[in-house]
């Protein structure tokens, strides 16, 4: 639904709700799509929203909107309703879906939750909430299309047309022996174009993808996206098919793990993404990189404050200090972006990777030429006066800033660049923390740089 | 494909291309998946990567390894081989596939190889071509399975059966009505558990979702996401069916758009991520940010030139301009961050919003409390000895740096999360160069601040 259609649907939604007007309201949330529904809620407010959520008539629609709803909302409504009303919510939904949703009650809350509810799903619902977040088993689907071996293309049609359970996104027909292990896939398309009589032992593929249970999320994702797939089979230690990923929820990890590592790149914690978390557990969240960043700056001051006599004596230095450090932490970032961004796609390979790094350096530096001279134009027009009278002429001091820029510039571009590579060398996750990292040494270099600069060309 | 299995691979396919060993690489190239050959290519050097593409026998395989390979890759190849060669890979390749690969080859060359090509698929790669890139009709497929309203489910499968022509992941039958608009759409489920005599038209879904040819790939990116689609039909103005867009493009736009949103953040160009393009062009795309970082850094340098008398009588008021401005540049950058990402992910609803800039403010001036402390009492130790004798106490120097931090972090996060948030208001994107903006603004804010308090507190 495009937004301004939305935001329509929002105000005549709030006109009609504040007149009360329930069977009108009733009939617009049945018409609209659970998504569409979802990204409605959250634009009213939060009395409105539980107001809105109880008019949804049919279950099945106020289990789907609550589960396309965002996190905040998922809390708020939850928290309004009884144990009862979220086991009714949870009997419309798959049981992944039905683990995300319980994610969002207190962990408590969801154990009670999880015991009151008798249903032949919450077993495993129960088995998904076990596994370690961030890897297959917790993101999986326990429900899929499985047949054995010796079954008949026919037999396989027939199972699918009697089959009276609603399975998440059937595409696949999953071969199995008869331990239950994975033995081959097929697709519907397969199955239908098939001789009746075949095997599906005949006509499946068997040299297929599939990953295990304590596989990392990010990696599933990374295979759907590298062999097109429309779903992944999951397996236990006995290869024994345990549930599938389908590439809808690729989707979302994929998103996800673009937010996580925009948050690393910034030293953001991406829990501070969540608005139910307080303002000290934010702070705390990204205290971490900023003490280094606190650590970094204190060096630098060390350094000034150990050229004291030379600001003292050409007080103009000062001036040209955060300009200096600006550019080059700007730079810096830039390259580091590339950089993370590079490898986070694979396209950082051996053979190109250091290519990469001394192209980067040269952009730096070509830019440290250009802002350099720049610079020196400036601080020759704006300082040409205060130089009348002084023991240091206007050419040393357009000297000393252009050359500044222009090392401190390359040497961020060469550490953007640099930082990413060695932390994925080293295996560390080379978006962690990299903009603060990169910005807080370009500081601390480049007053190192400018000071020594400084000592070369003026009368220090 | 794991990395340590690739690497393994690597150096065998490296020893036996060494030594001449044809036969076995070729043994070996045939049973690696096209997909994971790619990646192997991507990390040989330039001179190998040519001889064992043209190993890989089959033609198909050929086609398939190239079109999943990095574009530096394929230019490389491309630009190895003759027009017949290409048009050779062509063939093999779906019709988006195909336009992909040709974007790979300069303008010209592109247009000289369609005018030979001579395939029922040149025309619509042709047309393909045509639209703009970014848009549905540039990305989606011409290749999809639509039948009448009329036909029965019998003549459908059938249909299905016979159909030659290989469909790029048949999963939805598109029905249309005799003009070729789009009527409706069913799974291949639906058809497989339907009564055979229905017509298309009385079980297909109606109440679909379809995009126009020009719509924006982000947005039907959005679509696919929030329907849980596997294909999105993409129609005409005159809602004539002409493609599908399939959710394995989608993801690939999906990891684009992330892509790109974190390089316009840090102001990079994400053309400086193609190898092949110069240095002088990747530099030239930055330029435009590097010169408003520029601009608002030579602010800070008259601010601080007119500070001059202040500084060369309290010399060590320098020591803390950086590590003030790095404080805040970080903290301003990781409220950016949030905010960025919370407008992507639209989960920054209006109601919401306001609290989370507040949040986010204080977070920051929370921040600001503790690292003012810390600098207070760190300035204490340091610049103890140096008091002595001076128009100026510790204690005046210490409360002036602290009260710094503190104005000049709170002062960040307040342009970290106001900036984004009024880029979107007025209609600009919201992560163009945030953090450019955000830390240079927080640069000239910062000086500002400083010598603001320096002025109240010391004896300037």
């Amino acid at each position: 639904m495009p937004q301004s259609q939305r935001r329509t649907l929002v105000e005549s939604i709030t006109r009609l709700s504040r007149r009360g007007a329930s069977k009108n309201l009733k009939k617009i949330l049945h018409r609209v799509r659970p998504a569409d529904l979802a990204a409605l809620l959250a634009e009213v407010n939060d009395a409105e929203v539980l107001k809105l959520f109880e008019l949804i008539e049919d279950p099945q629609r106020r289990a789907d909107t609550l589960s396309e709803s965002i996190p905040e909302l998922q809390r708020h409504v939850l928290r309004e309703l009884d144990d009862l009303q979220i086991i009714e919510l949870l009997d419309q939904l798959f049981a992944d879906d039905a683990v995300n949703l319980l994610k969002s009650v207190p962990e408590e809350r969801a154990e009670r939750i999880l015991e009151a509810w008798k249903s032949p799903d919450s077993a495993s619902v129960d088995s998904l909430m076990g596994h370690e977040p961030g890897t297959a088993g917790a993101i999986m689907s326990p429900e899929f299309f499985a047949l054995t071996e010796e079954t008949t293309v026919e037999e396989a049609i027939k199972t699918l047309q009697v089959s009276h359970h609603d399975l998440e996104m059937v595409f696949y027909l999953y071969v199995v022996n008869e331990l239950g292990q994975l033995y081959g896939v097929c697709s519907l398309r397969q199955l239908v174009v098939s001789n009746p009589e075949l095997t599906l032992a005949e006509i499946c593929e068997t040299d297929l993808i599939s990953a295990d249970l304590h596989t990392h999320q990010e990696k599933i994702a990374r295979s759907v996206a590298r062999y097109n797939l429309l779903a992944i089979p999951i397996v236990d230690e006995n290869n024994t098919l345990v549930g599938i990923i389908t590439v809808d929820d690729v989707i979302d990890v994929i998103r996800e793990e673009a937010t996580e590592d925009l948050f690393k790149m910034s030293g953001t914690d991406p829990e501070s993404f969540e608005e139910g978390s307080s303002v000290a557990r934010s702070a705390r969240a990204r205290m971490p990189w900023l003490l280094a960043s606190f650590c970094a700056g204190s060096l630098s001051m060390f350094v000034i404050g150990r050229n004291q006599d030379a600001i003292a004596s050409i007080a103009v230095l000062a001036a040209f200090i955060p300009i200096t450090l600006g550019m080059g932490g700007n730079v810096g970032t830039q390259s580091a972006t590339l950089m993370v961004r590079s490898i986070a796609l694979g396209r950082a390979s051996t053979s190109r990777i250091l290519r990469v790094v001394g192209r980067e350096i040269m952009v730096g530096a070509l830019g440290g030429l250009v802002y350099g001279l720049a610079l020196a134009i400036l601080a020759w027009a704006v300082f040409y006066q205060d130089a009348q009278n002084q023991v240091w002429s206007i050419a040393q001091l357009s000297a000393t800033v252009s050359l500044s820029v222009f090392c401190c510039m390359s040497a961020a571009a060469a550490f953007g660049a640099g930082v990413p590579l060695v932390f994925e060398r080293v295996g560390i996750d080379p978006a962690v923390a990299t903009n603060p990292i990169v910005t807080t040494a370009t500081d601390v270099v480049g007053v190192l740089i400018y000071f020594l600069i400084a000592s070369l060309l003026l009368p220090i």
